[in-house]
């Protein structure tokens, strides 16, 4: 029997990932975050297919995509999250569970509007740092048991 | 004397009509769609172009490509009318017409914030399913008289 | 067997038409909007009744007697659909499709508060002139089908 | 001596009980209403004045009536509790005591906004179907104790 | 030459002027404002048409009258203007000026929303008592010159 | 048979009813209100459980007790209702119905927020002094019947 | 008897009047409305005292004054009627009658905030032009009646 | 070396688990819980301390007790989370972890405000059932590496 | 004669003075505080009650026992000030004055929501640390002569 | 060694203490208040700078002395404080401290915005009349210890 | 030829510069920010008027001397920028071009609201230290060309 | 050593200047505001990467990129700026400093949201035409020194 796919899915920025304000996000660069969800997938009896792209679209085509071949979806879309109502409505659309993260707390930069995404996904996890994904991967885990 | 041209352009997600939601959008594909919309020219004396994306910057190329070359446009842009003050702007600046279409009547759905668009769109048609193409393609050609 | 019968009701300060703000409205009369409703209603095969009231109570007298006698409703409720609440109260409970219609795009004045109707209308139609009452009684024509 | 005479007024679409939503507002006709204040008000030992209109103009007219008629009013003024600044207005000054009430839990239904004529009438109650018109009666009779 | 035409109309419930709240609105009648108004159209050379009612209705009907009979208007339509657009919507369309006016200083009572007649009025006079209504028709005969 | 029960529980500083604020409350004591609810009682044929608290944390206790051995609940939760979430949240999950009561009408002193706990009870009852705890009981007894 | 006195004051700008904005505020200067004001008050039998400035602090100094030398104030603010809450404690607290005008409708230019000063002045007279000042004297000598 | 320890601690209505609105929370007890949370600190290698509480000032007491005692706290405040400044203001101040969690994803169910509580956790959990408290428990443990 | 009585309350998580955000709070203990507070009473000749809790329902119970037994209240009411509409009746109805204090300036920190209780309370003192205990004796003492 | 130096600076209106509102204010003069503060000055062994000014440069141009002259400063900017950005931009650059005070309960008047020094000023205090200076002055002298 | 002349007019605090919160405006003096502007006049071809005020009257006074005077005004009006409507007013009347600047990028500090004059300037500069009133003189000379 | 490096980027639409609302935008086209900026270029000592994209994604890769290779970025993101928080994320994130401009000055178009760019750029420079990409050059050559 075929492993099951999980997609994880990093929206604009987060390949400057370890470059950017580290104090805020940390030294790991997105290699690390890649080679830390291949692990646990490994632990977890998973395929992932890892990938970032600082245009909307994309992420609009991989979640239709998702939507086919994946049991998962853990998505970190960053800033889109905060206005893209077409990522909300693709994210609704989905018949696949969609996990929501952020590796910071993004409730506790109250300079900043809440997600649009959160009322559409099955579920959060935020504010663990890169763990984020690791506890994504679980989540969608135990939704397939 | 050439045929008018009207373009019609649907935005993000609507690759996934018939797929999506059935019990809110219906069940024709985006292909039934695009053949409602040809019957529907041959019988206006009018070419078509039709096209869909999820990306918003290719809907605003188009945008900015049917007016030089379209009499009209026929435009659901989804979820990016929502928000879109890019979108906003490029119908504002357009010489040639454009009639905001949605198959649902989007003010029925309170959850949502209104349209962006409909402030720049000569009129809109909103709530009849794939019909509004139709009277769409209507409306422009009465626009032309 | 009997023709279906269209109700096309229109509210305060129509009965001006022509008259007043022609620049924003146009110089066709009530009575030039009356003929041409006529003219499609011959060629839809439909009756029609086409009335106007500066009372907001004889426009729900009529949407409700309406209600019994016709298979549909074209309804500008001029500024009364900006602020009743009971006309929204009114259309919401009939069985009959209401398609609620605007000569001028409403949206584009946005000094002007929504319509309080269109959540409960079958859909909406606006920004075309006097045409609106053409599409309108096509679109419940069509909802017959 | 006279028996105590108490208004109650019900304002639009109330004629249309029994008919409309009858999930939301039961079966009963008005006539059924109106019987079941005449036995009440028989055991009260008051006489009733019991009407509707679609019209807000009536409403006010029979409630400037009752300042001079009556002893109290029972007042289900339908939607037009929702906007009526003037029957606001016309509640505020009357000497006699008016009861709002409403069939339903109107604070229920959260897409709709509060009642303008709370503030002024002397007491409110709702949420108990017909029965809320018996109570009203109650109340203005233990009122004149 | 025939004298000057101005309507003075009033809205719901100055019929009960004098009766209701006098610490509010002062002990004068109806009747007694009116004759304050025949009295001051004498001196100023005028005909006056002076109309009260509760339907809103009405009002339309009385300022789509005088648009075509008189010279000027003097409006209080009391709470009606607080909340009616299409009272607002009738006197934006009318060529003849109209003068909104208040006995009291509506402003002073902060519980009220304002006027919506105000933006479309030629000019508001309010705080002075039924001498609102001579300076009304002083306001409406300077225009005139 | 066992007589229906209804508990009837007052929230913070109804303990010093008839101390605090004569004008506003009345100079009735919390006895006088237990007694007049016991006669109503006896009239109705129900046991009562009348009880009072400062602490939201005992009401939230009792209500869950309620709904296990009563039929019905009358609660005035004072200034609780106006921002207990947690009041609002237990009242939701009840089996039993809750009546809401304010002996004053709470929404003619507009200084104070609406009660977070109408949209969850079964109707509401304010405005009549220590006779909404009669009306309530007898509320709670139409929905037995 | 000594005549009485009535304090004309005037804003920041109105020192430019017939230079500024004439499509807005007339080509009238401030010499012009003072030698209006001035004839008025001979008719009317009064004193004025007419002064402009620019300085908030100054219309304070002469508010205080007035208040012991005068028997009314008519008062144009400009400007600072929109902000000045300062302006508005002074007036308050006045015993004299203060009658705030403006030439133009301030509610017609709907970018601008309402005025301060409206809710403690007796009564607003504005949209008539320079005419304003004499029906401001004209209120004021009506109130010393 | 003594084994770290975990508060698990639950705010109001938690007590009645399994019992109310099972569609919404599932069939699970809080003795359920209590077991699942006890197996997961077994094979974490933890001891927990599971309380609840409809009582706010008692989770104060247990937060202050907690930042003593233990290594990190997860949270279920209910509906507390949704207005409690105090409770923010107590885990605000704490020097041990606080991870907040819900069952159900609150952010869903938008007739609710947000947590206050989210601002001053260390991050959050929602959505996935019990699971949510395991979840947190793992949370807690990663933090202490 | 005996001495006036102050009551000194002080509400959650003042219990743990000195221990947290000593950066905000400084150093001092609740002991120190009530040291302070002891030998101002001396000296101002007064006796006192110093309590503390983390239970709202505590203060709701000391403040209606203050207001029998006591000449002045000065409170603290810390986190529960912000948002308990039930303290605020409390304090509301008493009849012996409550001076509101708080060690830091609460309005400088403006992520806060402001006091609830200002509105009720005699007065405010703020941002002097804890000789705002001391102050706020001192003004009851005033109040006294 | 030089005494301390203390500024007292009042706002608009304030010379007319005693005249204006005196059930709002009382009935003592400027020079009452200012006796006052000068026997308070020598109880504790400051100096005072007393003035007043109904100009707000003034009142900036002091606030900039006091911070080369004194060492603190007690500011009742009157309604100043309700607006004045300016003055909060003078407060907030100041090294010496700053009291607000304020003889009535600023709070307690809610139709009127809070004051814009508060969040800048070390403290405030208000609502015990006169001796809100006296308050002010000592509490400038405890920060000076 | 006459130079052209340009007004660099600076508000409230300014005449502070280098002395108050150098970490936000550096250290330069009122003298350096003048020599820096008179060296580049020079440049420029152009004589300046270099003044400051604290009083907001003395800025309209200038303005309206400029608008005989100059080609051109670089208006740093600093906290009357953020609520003075009787600034915006000024320069709204004026014929000669504004060009506003700030030195630092006012829309980065947040908790203060926007400039009240941008909407009526021609051009906004800042964020550059001083230099934003060379960078605005040679605005003032383009727009000049 | 090698010459500074400038990127001058443009967002969606700017392609069309010159075509598009020449009213509002002048007649000059995109080739015209590069040479502009060559020209510019070469006087500074520079080096200048100019692009415009419809696509936001490419704006964000764009960004990226002169962060590495560029000594400031000189950015009209269009409409995007008054929306994309993507961007603003980018740009908060950039070490390199980035000046926002517009060639018109946006904030007096009101009828549009405020740049979500400007909090997080170095400057801001708007509303004198293409000359706002020179001013902008000569900011980044300011910065560099």
């Amino acid at each position: 029997m075929a492993k099951p796919q999980i997609y994880i899915l990093l929206g604009a920025n987060h390949n400057m990932l370890g470059d950017r304000e580290p104090n805020l996000y940390g030294t790991q660069t997105i290699s690390d975050v890649e080679n830390l969800c291949r692990s646990e997938a490994k632990e977890l009896g998973c395929n992932i297919e890892f990938r970032q792209s600082n245009h909307e679209g994309h992420l609009i085509d991989w979640l239709q995509e998702a939507d086919n071949k994946a049991q998962g979806v853990v998505l970190n879309a960053s800033a889109f999250s905060r206005t893209s109502l077409v990522l909300q409505s693709t994210v609704s659309a989905m018949a696949v569970p969609v996990i929501e993260v952020h590796t910071t707390n993004i409730y506790q930069r109250d300079d900043r509007p809440p997600s649009q995404l959160t009322c559409v996904a099955v579920g959060i996890i935020c504010g663990f740092g890169p763990n984020v994904y690791r506890l994504g991967m679980h989540a969608v885990r135990n939704l397939m048991d």
